[in-house]
């Protein structure tokens, strides 16, 4: 299925900088997909270490489960992602196959099973044939450079209408650090085509704790902050690879300042990723910013958005450009969270829609319906109860969504 | 906006009997809709006690609060419904307009205003005008008659595509005791249009604390089991009206044999309402029952249940006629509750699809399409984990959903 490119895709992506000490390749396995790349193989040198963020699903794939086994040991000498098929559901089948994988790849790459990183989308439930790897690893490590990062990206497409990259450079101690990203994903699943994968590289020195201690804190405000429809995928994967290869002197404290700078850094590409997953949402045509402030407290205030955000109710109303604010109540009112009705405020853009738990009396209807035609929306509730704030971010739930999902697999 | 008739409406309505102590009137008074009935005027004799079941949106509409200050008195005389404006998010408004419309219906009646049950459905944050009541309800209390239903089953609709009946006669000590009930919802909301009221009488001795509980009892298994699109109304109203008139012992205890045998009654009535709120479904095509049994809880079942049910994915597939059960794998991994991927089973119908964390080996995708054909399916999920179960029912979400909810307004 060939779908048109998302109209919300930038018009511009990323070219991430080569990063010392990692290679990749990739190649046409033909797992699903046929006449485009869908493995990807990418090798890092000795003292690469790790950290992830993995799927809560309590349903996970094995890839999931392979890699959740090894990053406590928090050394990488390889990553293998195919397209096509997410290994999910497979049983007994599903484990032999990722220790199969593992064991090819290492072989082919020269190091111990456990140092190779594994992540499969696709279909579920399909054994994937892991013999399909043998051969094709081994070609691969012999085909290794380090740029451009468009071939990954595009080797872990699935439903995406548009690779996903992003890149950043900071300097640290008069050297200037790297990272580079690829991200995909479209809808938050769907099982038998799309899931959420990142991978993000950099040759800064890191310790694995802090490296992880640093993704899951800006992980929370990247990719853990949107939802195209609100399902969890089964294998959602993102692992943060540093090489070490920057000649400044290794980060071994997350108190070091330079963690924080590092963090800034490797948060605005976990953003700048997970943007592009909104923006390429199975049939998104807006893109749309839930802000939700005063609060009684930041998570509070991240229920009250994601309530928002999952709403089909506010989200086809989106689609319909319509100013819809009696829809974010109802949507505040199911949250399960504190909340006045009497002092919400709400927000579409600039405008003020509902102030003190009633249409506010300069509301413009027009006004309003003139700034839904935007692509970009600003959805703000203001819920007068204390502090907390958090964004959310998502799309709109339209025809080509229900196109896209509402077809046969086959 | 007329939209056709749902494809999985009933072929057949209920007739309900008339209720001794119970009389109704109809108007058209004009509050949104043209041409058509949009006032419900219930009296009740004297004697009459009443209980509810009331949205737990932490913004609900005026119309909400009121009847949750009055339920605990468990008296009263008169129900007044309007259709087309649902009194929520209308502030210090809002308040007024209840307290006038109580004032209003209590004086055509002659009763105390704290004997008026209130309801209102239709749009949010648009002041209701109850003066536009004065007139109509004291014209309708002249006009008042016990029979036929349909009149203020069809005075109470918005979106709903068509009226919503059901009746049960029990015997109890050798009198007949009959059930009328008639609800409305079509949407679990679409605040602007939809939200779901059902209104239950009899002709009952039974105390109100005996009728509370089995309402609530009984709402848990219909109601609160259905879900079209996971959106909670801000004005979803279940109340349940017993005029006494049945020349038995009044049920005056839980413990009473008999109250248990009204209450199955009651269920019944409450349950065939449900479901033909849920065959009313905006855009439905499919009625869908999922089941999750071995859970670790009957709690715990209906968690997992809901997470299936309010699945787009899920959903999406259904309209789609695809027996996608990794979508369902998916939801029960995102439902947070106790799984063991390893001992899942779940079927379509009477066909395996999964059986101990993988596809079954008899799995046939062909028996799997054709079942998925039907228009009345069953999703069942074996967790192999307990004794829990709990059933939900719902519908497709196909572009008729996108149509009705993304369209404008006005």
């Amino acid at each position: 299925m060939a779908l048109p490119v998302s109209p919300l895709a930038p018009q511009t992506h990323a070219v991430p900088p080569a990063i010392a000490g990692v290679r990749f390749a990739t190649a046409e396995a033909g797992i699903r997909y046929k006449g485009r790349t869908d493995v990807l193989l990418a090798v890092f040198d000795p003292g690469t270490v790790v950290a992830g963020v993995l799927t809560r699903s309590l349903c996970p794939s094995a890839a999931v489960d392979w890699c959740r086994a090894q990053l406590p040991a928090g050394s990488a000498r390889a990553l293998v992602v195919n397209s096509g098929n997410a290994n999910a559901f497979t049983g007994l089948k599903g484990i032999e196959a990722v220790g199969l994988t593992a064991e090819i790849a290492a072989k082919a790459v020269g190091c111990r099973p456990d140092e190779v990183f594994l992540a499969s989308t696709g279909v579920i439930g399909e054994p994937l044939d892991a013999r399909k790897f043998d051969g094709v690893l081994q070609r691969l490590a012999g085909e290794l450079a380090d740029a451009p990062w468009m071939g990954p990206a595009r080797a872990i497409m699935t439903t995406d209408t548009f690779p996903k990259l992003a890149e950043a450079r900071l300097d640290i101690d008069g050297t200037e650090i790297a990272i580079a990203g690829i991200a995909k994903g479209s809808g938050m699943i769907a099982p038998d085509m799309a899931t959420m994968l990142s991978f993000v590289f950099t040759d800064a020195p890191i310790a694995a704790p802090v490296l992880q201690a640093l993704l899951a804190r800006h992980n929370r405000t990247s990719f853990n902050a949107i939802t195209v429809d609100s399902d969890t995928s089964t294998s959602d994967t993102l692992l943060a690879f540093a090489t070490g290869k920057a000649a400044i002197d290794p980060i071994t404290d997350l108190d070091d300042p330079r963690a924080e700078a590092f963090g800034q850094a490797l948060g605005d590409v976990l953003f700048e990723l997970a943007m592009q997953v909104v923006r390429d949402g199975e049939g998104a045509t807006k893109f749309v910013t839930i802000t939700v402030r005063s609060a009684q407290s930041d998570e509070s205030a991240e229920k009250i958005a994601r309530a928002i955000a999952d709403s089909p109710l506010v989200k086809t109303a989106i689609a319909g450009e319509d100013a819809n604010w009696g829809r974010v109540v109802m949507a505040v009112g199911k949250a399960g969270q504190p909340a006045d009705r009497d002092r919400l405020t709400i927000a579409f853009g600039d405008i003020t829609v509902a102030r003190n738990g009633e249409r506010a009396p300069d509301y413009s209807e027009e006004a309003a319906s003139a700034y839904m035609k935007g692509q970009d929306l600003a959805i703000t509730v203001d819920m007068g109860l204390g502090t907390g704030e958090a964004s959310v971010y998502t799309c709109d739930l339209t025809h080509g969504y229900i196109d896209i999902n509402g077809s046969y697999r086959s």
